[in-house]
């Protein structure tokens, strides 16, 4: 928990625009499980197209809360991993998402 | 700070499809102060428009976050306050936006 400021409502703005994003939430989940290669992500986050997880995966790269990481394999292979800023984003996400539980009626079966 | 569950991550999409909606965040970021008229809303979440203030408290109401209170006047005036759903939003925005400070370069100026 940490104190209320005026101010902190301003800097919810660009999260909001990063993470409002569709899919961007569950890519992020995904990844809190540990790191994972391009299938597996396309797999999990399930609905996704692979452009659009692409254009996602590139978007938290730009912003650094992803890393990519090209495996030499075989099978060669793409695996992303969160950066410290994105684990960091870990306990918010955990506190919106048992709020949404408790407040919204969300359930796991919304996924 | 709130343990981490697979299943968390299902419960973010219905969170972002609220609050990533321009001016929420603010809208709510600005009732966490207290309760406050239609005017003083106007004029503290700077730049929106009277059509959309109007719009993203009706979304506010409608899902249980924020409460409106006709008051008798002089002047007659209509005030708006955080239910004590809103109101539980307060520690995970206080996170989240305090993650933004630290990892998305966010100030307090990007108003």
């Amino acid at each position: 928990m940490v104190e209320h400021s005026e101010s902190a409502c301003n800097r919810l703005g660009p999260v909001f625009d990063l993470l409002g994003k569709r899919w961007t939430g569950l890519i992020l989940g995904s990844l809190m499980d540990g790191p994972a290669r391009f299938s597996e992500l396309s797999r999990s986050v399930e609905g996704v197209s692979e452009r659009m997880l692409t254009e996602r995966l590139n978007e938290l790269v730009g912003v650094g809360l992803v890393e990519r990481t090209v495996l030499p394999g075989p099978p060669v292979g793409v695996e992303y991993h969160l950066t410290p800023s994105g684990k960091a984003l870990e306990p918010a996400l955990d506190e919106l998402a048992a709020w949404a539980g408790e407040h919204l009626g969300a359930t796991a079966e919304d996924c």
